[in-house]
């Protein structure tokens, strides 16, 4: 029985492989910015969001050369908004994953062009025909992920997040928060498996609430490392929005209960899953590590 | 007969209309993002690019119903393209057409999010089920919009711009630059009239080289303004590239060879519209207004 950790690994090879193809090194006019988004890109990112693309696809046995380009797209709109949300003007951090932002090693506008970049980039790469054979699911896949990226999904989230900094949110608005920036994006990874098996009943809906579930317990163990956490564990800043005054899950809850309630949530997640079959191991597996990891 | 003012204040209702549906006002916790995208929207373009979108629709009889949105998605994408050039890391422009540019009226978080989210719904309004009833078309149209806008398009083109402030271009050079920069939108702004009419022929073919044609006739006829033009009629800073000692089509050129040189290219690009009827008149007409136009 194939591991967790060989399974993400498998994952993040095939990614790797199509992200490789899709953003190439070029010796065009382009090639500083083709370097700077493949510097982001291959920033040493755990491939979290692919790897619940390919195993969504998985559960319906959706060929990987059907799956594997929007699971590209997702970690393409996923290192955007990194790329985006560590300007200056937005969190102003300097390092990500261990490495200098993007803004530091390269510089602010070039940042702002690989997000732009890899972020319409996603869109040509669930969209070509070398995709998945049916157009209308390549529609679909497009359509819904401009969706969970944008003005009522990720993006919007960031918006709120930044106006938030001026006032105390409390545990709903914080909820409510994280379902936007984090559990949008979680949603579409978790549901592009059924839309690319062209599954739109219960199946799709249990990959919603599975979702929901393990995004929301990813935020909370993110704060909780936030909290706990080392600098060098986590490569980047800790205790930051703690100290800019920002609410936190474990700030309102405390360790013990937004622990208490990660778990939780991985049960709730697991749950979801009831009507499928060993197919859905990794994703079972998943929920666990996503409130289990140290970084 | 229609004169092509009123078919451009015909077009620009029909998408203004599409427009404050797609983003809407809003209460919601997000409503200060609709707002900013909003007045980046609505600051006065001349639609120019969704009337190509509409005119190139008309020659296949394509419903407005199926093209407007498509219409729209171009505008969101070249106001999000406006919004990130005028960043202060970016070309740092505080004027717009009159008004304070979107990070000076608002913030520069929220210009990058209006950005950004402006990009996003642009591939939602084009993939949306509501638009085009075949999925294929849909498709197509984010694919070949994606590849307009992306690294090897518009924003690979404002990548090189912003390294040619550091060297001085040839002429080759600079209708390579103008070509990913402003040509490639104008190329699906054209182009999109025969996807949605699901035309893959010499009629498309015939639809890139007009655009090809009067993209680079825009741009001679845009540094033609800026070198002769005043602050008042533009709205925005002028003589601004030649200060900045980047080359220009003027500065290379010369005025009375640029104007030549524009006058040539919008005949070219009505000699390439030869295949078609009278539904062609508003592109022919286009064309000489981009290069006699005054703002």
């Amino acid at each position: 029985m194939t591991t967790l950790e060989e399974a993400l690994r498998e994952a993040a090879e095939a990614v790797d492989t199509a992200l490789d193809s899709l953003v190439p090194l070029t010796n065009g006019e382009n090639g500083r910015l083709y370097e700077a988004m493949r510097y982001s890109l291959f920033a040493g990112g755990k491939r979290l969001r692919p790897f619940l693309v390919l195993s969504g696809a998985d559960l319906f046995d959706v060929p990987r050369a059907w799956s594997v380009n929007t699971a590209a797209a997702i970690e393409m709109v996923h290192t955007y908004s990194l790329v985006h949300d560590d300007l200056p003007a937005m969190d102003d951090d300097d390092l990500r994953r261990g490495k200098p932002t993007c803004h530091v090693a390269f510089d602010e506008a070039t940042a702002i062009l690989v997000g732009d970049s890899l972020l319409t980039l996603a869109f040509e790469a669930v969209t070509a025909p070398s995709g998945h054979p049916d157009a209308g699911v390549r529609a679909a896949l497009a359509c819904a992920l401009a969706r969970a990226a944008g003005a009522d999904g990720m993006a919007g989230g960031q918006a709120i997040d930044l106006a938030a900094e001026t006032r105390e949110l409390g545990l709903d608005e914080i909820v409510r928060l994280q379902q936007l920036k984090t559990g949008a994006l979680f949603g579409f990874s978790c549901e592009a498996g059924a839309i690319l098996a062209r599954e739109d009943g219960a199946a799709r809906v249990a990959l919603r609430d599975y979702a929901a579930r393990i995004g929301l317990a990813f935020q909370i163990a993110d704060d909780l490392l936030d909290h706990e956490g080392s600098e060098a564990d986590l490569g980047k800043a800790v205790g930051k929005d703690a100290a800019a005054g920002k609410a936190t899950f474990v700030g309102l809850l405390g360790a013990e209960e937004a622990r208490r309630r990660a778990g939780a949530l991985a049960d709730d997640a697991i749950a979801a899953l009831g009507r499928f079959d060993d197919r859905a191991e990794p994703l079972r597996a998943v929920a666990r590590y996503i409130v289990e990891r140290r970084h």
